[in-house]
């Protein structure tokens, strides 16, 4: 197994230096590289983190964390299925880690979730050493398909109550999915009353990503809005998700009950509503009165 | 000027290593080194990062950076300002960077600010290389002391309406800030109806310190609440600040209007409510119902 670059020793430990930008890095201290491999796609490796325990790493960005990702995922999940009235069929796009469908299937309305992972290696790695957040996938509601998720979404129409894009960084091969024809294709890939959500970045490293995102969305859909969560291993940390609603999901303050009694670790009913709260700045960034 | 061992040249750029824990580190690319300085207590060192700013260095620990500032500032300052009903005189033990008092400033009831910091030398370089922070220092409002915090509460009874803890991390000078016989000193300085807060730390790296400080003040004060905030430079991201107050500041929910028009850049009235919802697993850590 040839260990990347970003992995060192030094001082007789291991470490794994992740570049955040060009002027921030960050250095993990590893008890274990335990996974290593080259796919069509990327670089996928999986290492154990003293501070956090296993992460993901997908060329030499840690994606998730068994200490922390219960709240990226729980965010971008019950979120969107909460406020749906009836959630039958939920599309995850990326999130081959298996986080997010684990959360959907916490709600019992759904029927069926389909994971569109454009890299079937990021999920077979994930099953194998992070079952907390993969196990979920073997549950018979879930089907699982290997491809682009563009590709994907061209072909469906009106099949999907919620969808989540559970991206990675606008960089690279996620770049597609923050751009104006893929949100259009998502879209036409609802059902009517559909909700769609997004991660649209941090305010403070990638402002320009979460305004862009914001006003395609607000063009597409007649009801559209911002929430946030504190993400521990992202940069910036306060880490944004973004809706688009095909109908106004808050008129019916109902939605904040189905939250209770779904044993998650981060969210609570009072929670999600505070989530919709934005900081001054990123109101102001955003031009909105939330 | 000797540069400290923490910040190296690598790559005809400079850059500052700060050590989070033994298991993470940050490096932050540099602009500059402003100034670099050992006064009896610290060293002190400033920077211009490439990322957020100025930045604040003592020991090598990023105290603060003009970038993100204002989330900490704006949060341990607005929210017990807001929650008193008429606050005239305000203590800050720590804080010589000038940030608190600068929010403390914007209420008009505040007659005067006494700030006690026990290292002038940190006051006197950031009124030099951060006067967005220290500039309100030389507000009429305003006396400077420099003397160690728990010595000057010992000679105070029954003179605040307001006490802040604006400490640095539990190691080093600022221990002793994080203790019972602190807090009580703290308790008896504070008028009848008065308030007080702490930083307390980040649930993921310290939180037997939040768990120790709500114990602690909930022994020694009739209503005790801790909120949070989301503070992109500090480990953890998710940042707690706890209250001891002498009555129950949120029989009126009146306090959350005292917020608005106060020329801030995160707080809102909104998100002052919204910060006292912790996340389920903070709930569970402190075994409260909030």
């Amino acid at each position: 197994m040839n260990r990347p670059e970003y992995i060192q020793e030094r001082d007789g430990a291991l470490w794994l230096t992740e570049v955040e930008s060009d002027h921030l890095k960050l250095n993990w201290r590893l008890k274990d590289v335990l996974h290593v491999e080259r796919s069509p796609f990327q670089e996928i490796v999986i290492v154990d983190t003293e501070t956090f325990g296993r992460a993901l790493v997908l060329d030499g960005v840690v994606q998730t964390t068994a200490g922390d990702e219960f709240i990226y995922n729980e965010m971008i999940s019950h979120i969107p299925l909460a406020l749906h009235p009836n959630p039958k069929r939920v599309l995850v796009i990326g999130g081959g880690d298996g986080g997010v469908v684990r959360e959907c299937l916490k709600y019992p309305s759904v029927e069926r979730v389909d994971l569109v992972e454009i890299d079937e290696r990021v999920t077979r790695a994930c099953k194998m050493y992070l079952p907390e957040l993969a196990g979920k996938l073997d549950d018979p509601r879930v089907r699982t398909r290997f491809e682009d998720g563009v590709q994907y979404v061209k072909g469906v129409r009106n099949q999907y109550d919620v969808i989540i894009v559970d991206s990675s960084d606008p960089i690279g091969p996620a770049a597609v999915l923050f751009e104006e024809p893929f949100y259009r294709l998502v879209k036409e890939a609802l059902r009517p009353g559909g909700i769609m959500v997004c991660q649209s970045e941090s305010p403070f490293f990638y402002l320009p990503v979460l305004q862009n995102t914001r006003r395609l969305l607000n063009e597409l859909f007649p009801v559209t809005r911002t929430y946030w969560a504190p993400v521990p291993t992202y940069p910036g940390a306060l880490w944004t998700f973004t809706l688009g609603c095909l109908f106004d999901p808050f008129e019916d303050s109902g939605w904040i009950c189905r939250i209770r009694e779904k044993s998650t670790r981060y969210v609570t009913a009072e929670l999600a509503v505070g989530s919709f709260v934005l900081p001054a700045f990123v109101r102001g960034a955003l031009g909105v009165a939330e």
